[in-house]
């Protein structure tokens, strides 16, 4: 088995670890950002963990109210212009907490007496050092290039953050749940993975979500480049009809994340007009309806609240961009040029 | 001549009339914002307008300091859960004024007393009437569907804003100079326009910029896949380096924004990389010695500041795709499927 399908595979059990280790670290972590008040959140992290910061963007929006920025690293670090970030939090999250330029933008806010915070898979690292709290991920080493078990794990603890910040019990309990969830995600992607191999010959996709899974769109689109050398450009529903939807032609394959909740409608009225143009569907779905209007339905467990579905969606994914690479011959734990800690400036 | 290709042309005048009428318009709207005193701007737009958009946090960011938020529209519209936009500058920018959920944004705003402007070529737009500040194009209609002539102008309004906001005669001297440099960047793409039917065949491809120039890659690549029916996906060259660049392979067509300025070390370093991963290269570029690097070469004038790159460097782009369309037997009138104003919630 390749590094890779044993790190998804991991997956349950990861976050069920960081559930269990990492509460009372959400709670003081919270406790100093309400201190602190922020009035809004810059992030900076880029490849899958600027994923994970476009789920922050929704998540601390719709539950915490707060606004979300993405920062411009090359504002810190090529220009030497840095924004004032008055009464922000700053938020760095890398794996490695290696890349020179997510560093600078830390060390900047600190300067300038932001609040600051590491997001990382290891605390004792530059991104872990240069911020003021620390939020580990507990994941373990990542042997494969593509990055899997950090990805979620970052969403779980973004997650468990946003409820110590606003707190209540229901959500804690929903996020108990995850670890079960995943473990199905995995195991109900069996029979699709096995039909993978009908996409081998695509040169280019797209992947539609919206919402809290705009950034489950980014992450599985950003899988299949890695992992598959193809052309996988990830979509919002709305942004998707602001022009680019004209390339679809018959055959044409469009990934979609259709998970129950409020941009549900929405993801549905477009997969109405991607069936009208003829596209071949990759369904990520909860909803039977749904999934039999694919070409390769990948079915999702039901229950999962939608704050919570990009932790579960993007499990297949991750499945299929590796069963996909296989059916490519490529080697999904040897993407072409890639190491596992990029540092840009 | 197509609408689309006379709207191109019409560029350097229309940009001349904007630089006469608005700079009052511009000095009083700074006035309001300082008086404002925002910590920081939030963006609401779509399509084109989301690609000025990217432009104005680099802009706000490196001249004015200010930190900038791209909007997210969904909490708005469909989770009906806005995050709290205390002492935030929020800006919708829309060519048309139409889209529902670009104007919730801004009205949700106002309701919070946030300061609002829009900017928009239609003052009388439900945009226009949602904002507490009007910034007009003064563009004329716009009668193509993909968007050029109003692209332009929206980069030159923020650039008028974001001068006004911290006054100085260098920038508005700067500034005078844009209408020429845009007609001689016409006039100097006509070579390689009538060499892009070599990429005819291409289905996808990828475009790198940065800093400024984020914003130049997102819109050729929309113009491409809008006029063109191809995958065409932006990327910085930071983020590339990430994961996608795993994806080029000999021939592989990459277009390259790489103008004089604070990113270029770091644009050229990467087009050393795609260079050995003999990727095609398609660059927009005001240095000979790069040019003469690329597949298919389009010269910029030089002396146009970096700051003011991108109003410039989207040229090439737009007549890029222009000339692709057609020999892709293509009407650019006519994009597959699209319609002028697109209204997304």
């Amino acid at each position: 088995m390749s590094l890779l399908q044993t790190e998804i595979e991991s997956q349950p059990s990861i976050l069920q670890r960081l559930l269990d280790l990492a509460r009372p670290l959400a709670i003081e972590a919270a406790a100093r950002i309400r201190a602190f008040d922020p009035h809004y959140v810059v992030i900076a992290a880029r490849g899958s963990s600027d994923n994970a910061a476009r789920y922050a963007q929704y998540l601390f929006g719709a539950v915490n109210r707060l606004p979300v920025a993405l920062a411009t690293p090359s504002l810190f670090t090529l220009y030497h212009q840095p924004p004032a970030l008055r009464d922000a939090l700053v938020i760095g999250i890398s794996q490695s907490g290696q890349s020179p330029d997510i560093v600078a933008v830390l060390e900047e806010a600190r300067r300038q007496h932001a609040l600051t915070l590491a997001v990382t898979n290891d605390p004792a690292s530059p991104l872990g050092q240069a911020a003021e709290l620390v939020f580990p991920l507990f994941a373990g080493e990542e042997r494969a290039i593509a990055a899997t078990k950090t990805y979620t794990s970052q969403l779980l603890a973004l997650a468990m953050l946003s409820t110590a910040l606003h707190p209540s019990p229901e959500r804690w309990s929903e996020l108990q749940g995850i670890p079960t969830a995943v473990a199905r995600a995995i195991e109900q992607a069996e029979p699709a993975c096995a039909a993978a191999a009908a996409f081998r010959d695509e040169q280019r996709l797209v992947v539609i979500g919206r919402g809290f899974n705009y950034a489950t769109a980014f992450e599985i689109a950003l899988k299949l480049k890695e992992l598959c050398a193809l052309v996988a450009e990830p979509y919002s529903s709305a942004d998707f009809r602001h022009g680019p939807i004209a390339m679809v032609e018959p055959g044409f394959p469009v990934v979609a994340i259709a998970v129950s909740g409020a941009v549900l409608d929405d993801i549905v009225s477009l997969l109405d007009d991607l069936e009208r143009r003829r596209a071949a569907l990759i369904l990520i779905s909860d909803r039977p309806e749904l999934l039999a209007r694919a070409q390769l339905p990948f079915q999702l467990p039901s229950g999962v609240p939608e704050w919570l579905s990009p932790i579960v969606g993007v499990i297949p994914g991750q499945l299929f961009a590796s069963a996909l690479a296989r059916a490519r011959g490529l080697d999904p734990d040897r993407p072409r040029g890639l190491q596992k800690i990029t540092r840009t400036r």
